[in-house]
């Protein structure tokens, strides 16, 4: 038996419709029996759903396939005009904003650049509405309905409540991002953070498709874990699951601005893969004091040139982060493991290289076997993408309820 | 929404019987209307699982009781006559067998001591043998159904084979343990291992009930951690979840039988307290070589004697295992947290004010708020309990299948 959570049958039904709804969307155009074969739902259950999508305006149906000797079946697609998507990425540097349509293919995309000084609340609302505003008149999206916008911020969030709990680098407590933002956005907003987008982005559409049991690790200059168990998003709690990042690697180790010491995020994000280079050669023409970003990219540039100095660098964080990465083999023993963002993007597969060398000197034999670790394959940004998605999901969800109507 | 895994109408109705029959054990005599309220299933659905169970003799009809002004409501209560069932807990120095009604209260208990050199496969086979029989005996169940047997051991096990795919005390690999003992055992046999037992036996009697995200933390001579999230036994890819005891805690620290150093076993397992204790007074009395039973209690009796020494070893042991458990907070941000077996027991409340302490300062603000760190409250041996809960699990999971049939 697979293991199933308490549920009610509306929640049954919601996660149904998602699974249906991403058979439809790898499959492109797919008949009722074949979306009923390789769900497991029966086909009554898969007719009941579809139904309520074309009702939805979310698919139509596209014509028929002959079947060997019985009935033609009727063929679905996802509705091209049924509707937009948004997905926002706030990050410390960038507001990056894309449009989708609701297959999630990419319609156009925005970036607004924040300065470090321009981190009030009313300051970066400012850039989303306005970065929203031009991907919408970019993407000639006026006359489409939206069905709602996925907003990442980074930190903890309170997603019902639409707050920003705790942003750490911004000093942010408790502010109430959807209130601010609903003064210039008109659409369903759905708050959520970096970790959540990147793995449900992966789930949708990358490494995750498919699989039940994945684990995104999100590395730039702050790192943390997304995490689906069982197919779907797993929140922990009170939504604060996956920080990863200030998990104890080194017990009385590098200071961590957690408060914390020898936090994981101290030796494998940008400010702390800066400081192995610091440490090695403090006076290395890689190092760009201040610039995470030039640094990192110098790195890469050193590792395919050669430059020993920016091995040994990828070997030290690789030694930190291979053993961080063994712990949650070992610990939650999933099938897939991805690295995402831009410090993973950038480094790329040296790094990934010696991970998996360390990895498999750490991790117990048994998980170690069941696991597959990779660089995240998704085209784009696979926060905004994720962050869509989570607006999609909030749709989907809302279906049939009172405050489906009212969007419409 | 709740967040709600992939699965079939089957899994589903399988996960429902089990939250119908834990209402029931809990209220003892109950009626369809309550359960409906206490778990947000429909009338109708908790009916026909309630029909199910009362024809599975899981359940009886126990008279009715007046529904203000309505009509009398039929109670229900778990049939004492149902049948029984036996949970075997398999450790290093002995086998724990205990019998139970169906409602899991204990009938009987019987254990057998396994000397240090009685570990090949077949002398533990005869022990868990002879103590079934004996339990069945003492138990008087000869005429009463046996519903099965939930065989738990150390390490980690394939369920669907019925195998010990490997077993580090005792070199164990690949031991098909279930064809063994169904030559003495005429049962359905379900094996797993302690972790598994220990927070399937929370879940249902303990601190994890009406909890979604619950972790036990399992302290012997290994440790180990048994999840629960959304309400139901997690086990990862190949049911190898759990291993925190081998999560890297000190990077190159002490060595461990895994092939690892640092581990989060080698300084709170244990062997591992008696170190702290050697390392702190190589002389001192409390410690007994080779026994470490004997020097547990000698450090519970000198901690509740005042003993500095005792204190300090028991505040060195609560460094590591409150940021160990600490990081399990940050990543997996549960409800609960329980500490289980036989160290946790000993050394109880004083070792529990100090992993406190610790994870108060180790764990980020939001987890820790939603954090409860609690000693097991469960009377006799929860490894044996969940073992019987698990062969509860696996007799409902088969109600209506051909192997329900073959069984009665
Ligand atoms: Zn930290
Ligand atoms: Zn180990």
């Amino acid at each position: 038996m697979v293991p199933i959570a308490r549920g009610t049958s509306r929640d049954i039904r919601v996660a149904n419709r998602f699974e249906v709804l991403r058979h439809i969307i790898a499959g492109s155009t797919v008949s009722r029996q074949r979306i009923a074969a390789e769900t497991g739902l029966s086909l009554a259950t898969v007719s009941n759903l579809i139904g309520e999508l074309l009702e939805a305006d979310v698919l139509v149906e596209v014509g028929f396939e002959d079947s060997s000797g019985g009935r033609p079946r009727g063929l679905v697609s996802v509705n091209p005009a049924g509707g937009v998507l948004v997905g926002v990425d706030v990050a410390e540097t960038y507001v990056h904003v894309e449009l989708f349509d609701t297959a999630l293919s990419l319609l156009a995309s925005v970036e607004e650049e924040l300065h470090p000084e321009e981190n009030r609340p009313a300051q970066v609302v400012g850039h989303i509405v306005s970065g929203v505003r031009a991907v919408l008149a970019r993407g000639g999206a006026a006359p489409r309905r939206i069905l709602g916008a996925g907003i990442s911020v980074p930190g903890q969030v309170d997603r019902g409540g639409g707050v920003s709990v705790f942003a750490p680098n911004w000093n942010w407590h408790d502010i109430p991002l959807r209130g601010l933002l609903a003064d210039g956005l008109s659409m369903p907003l759905y708050l959520d953070n970096p970790l959540r987008a990147a793995v449900v982005a992966e789930l949708w559409f990358g490494a995750g498709r498919g699989r039940e049991d994945v684990i995104v690790l999100n590395l730039g200059t702050g790192v943390g874990a997304g995490l689906a168990f069982r197919g779907s998003l797993y929140r922990g709690a009170t939504n604060s699951a996956g920080e990863w990042g200030h998990t104890t690697l080194v017990l009385d180790g590098r200071p961590c601005h957690c408060g914390g010491r020898g936090c994981v995020e101290t030796y494998v994000g940008a400010p702390g893969i800066m400081q192995h280079l610091r440490e090695l050669d403090p006076d290395s023409p890689m190092l760009r004091a201040g610039d995470q970003t030039a640094t990192i990219d110098a790195l890469a540039a050193g590792v395919r040139a050669g430059d020993p100095v920016a091995a040994k660098v990828i070997g030290e964080t690789a030694r930190y982060l291979g053993v961080a990465i063994a712990n949650v083999i070992n610990l939650a023993n999933p099938e897939a493991i991805v690295l995402s963002s831009w410090v993973a993007a950038r480094l790329g597969e040296p790094l990934l290289d010696e991970v998996r060398a360390v990895v498999s000197r750490h991790a117990l034999r048994h998980p170690l076997a069941a696991i597959d670790i990779t660089l995240s394959e998704l085209v784009g940004d696979p926060v905004s993408l994720g962050a869509a998605t989570l607006a999609l999901e909030g749709f989907l969800s809302a279906i049939g309820t009172r405050a489906a109507h009212l969007h419409r």
